[in-house]
């Protein structure tokens, strides 16, 4: 595995596989990796020449108030994992080589970037778009891969890459669960054991509104409340900041589920911010 | 000449030139060309593989009260002074294929773009930006090709190609000038006879104040009522919008006027917005 520190010989190296026609497949990550990243790396392995994977903490799309500094970091681990799994390269770029004195563009796909999480948290993916356009550009990636456990970043990237004519394939693949079903998310390292507990309520109240829709129940109404009692149930969620059933292209709230549809659920077990999702394929 | 009207064959097609290591200049104009644009593509002749010029009027960059609709157009003279250049490829896309229905992302390099011209013409120079990233993308270029007339937006356009590494070089190239030292635009064919007399008080006041700075006057103050006083000469300028001396990189306001410093005006003769700009090398 090649570890590549400079963004200027990252972009040669990808310049060079591109003229021997050999294609990128990219997986963007903040590292701590588990489960979920690396079968985003076993994708790309399987649909590309090469596979790139970043780690890059990027500290345009945390808020201030934000978790950017205890963010959880385990270079040793992610490397290994990552040789493991034959990953052609390591792309491992310091923050003031992305962004220099002075740095100040940005990329911003409107009107989807305030919804939801964008919503709680201003910024957070003006801050996403932009490192994303600048991988794109340094990696020259054929394909990029996504988890849709961030499903509302996976769609924005596939928006700002149509929209500015990246010819990109963002391709979007399955949330990866623990064995009790809780989505593996880098920020999981934060709960403790009673919160880990605690956690699995989410995907189970995701699991049974799916059942709910499925069994003829489909206005917002009824679903809102469904979620919220369930929620409601586990005493350790501090915050609900979202919980509902959206339109998967353009995140906004639904009157009625329907095939294709988003549940969608954001809330804080105590300090900790967690998301998770389902698509209703009724 | 080949007239490309479809962005996705225009990517095809520069993808291709790129994989048999051609390398391509770009011209973006927005048609009613002059000898300023020839120019451009003179010197993308002089420095590519494959020269290609394309020709959009930008309804993104027009605020809802500017020229959008009645800008000039005129795509047969525009052609025949192409193809007497022998230009490779004319991309001459329609506004619906470049901003499809949905269209939302943007790019914006802060801070330089709500200086000078942006402080009047406010989301001008996303606009601009915004489609030089498409456009980028979407020709592939080595290097892309931009008049000193329009400053700001060739500063802007280098900021944004080396914030988002773009690995695009991005080359200024000098403001052409009519016989009288009128700087070429296409908007000058909104001016009447004795409007287009008045106009060349422009650059009247750029070369004396130039000469101003080299007699050892390098204070704003002097600058400025200079500037003023000797364009409140012409009856016909309805409204200065700016005339003084800036930084080339900040686009800031000096204190004195140094080497490389840049003198600027913008300016309406009667409804015609003109702008001109002159770098002082003492």
């Amino acid at each position: 595995m090649e570890l590549i520190r400079i963004p200027r010989i990252m972009q040669d190296t990808a310049g060079g596989h591109f003229l021997h026609g050999r294609s990128i497949g990219l997986v963007p990550t903040m590292g701590a990796l588990h489960e979920g990243h690396l079968s985003l790396v076993r994708r790309s392995k399987g649909e590309n020449d090469i596979t790139a994977v970043s780690i890059f903490v990027n500290p345009l799309q945390f808020a201030p108030s934000e978790d950017l500094n205890k963010y959880p970091r385990d270079i040793d681990g992610d490397t290994e994992k990552l040789r493991r799994e034959n990953v052609d390269i390591l792309f491992m770029p310091d923050a003031h080589l992305i962004y220099p004195e002075g740095f100040s563009t940005h990329v911003e796909a409107e009107g989807i970037s305030e919804k939801l999480c964008g919503a709680f948290r201003p910024g957070h993916f003006r801050g996403v778009a932009t490192i994303v356009a600048k991988l794109f550009n340094i990696v020259k990636p054929a394909r990029a891969y996504f988890g849709q456990k961030d499903f509302q970043q996976a769609v924005i990237i596939k928006k700002m890459a149509k929209d500015l004519d990246m010819a990109i394939d963002v391709v979007i693949c399955p949330t990866i669960r623990e064995n009790d079903g809780l989505a593996m998310s880098s920020r999981n390292l934060y709960l403790n054991k009673d919160e880990r507990k605690a956690a699995t309520v989410i995907n189970k109240c995701l699991t049974q509104t799916t059942e709910l829709i499925k069994s003829g129940i489909i206005d917002i109404e009824s679903i809102r409340r469904f979620m919220k009692e369930k929620l409601s149930e586990e005493p350790l969620i501090t915050e609900i900041q979202y919980a509902s059933i959206y339109s998967p292209q353009t995140l906004d709230e639904l009157e009625k589920a329907g095939k294709g549809a988003l549940l969608a659920i954001a809330l804080k077990i105590g300090k900790t911010r967690l998301i998770d999702n389902m698509i209703v394929n009724p």
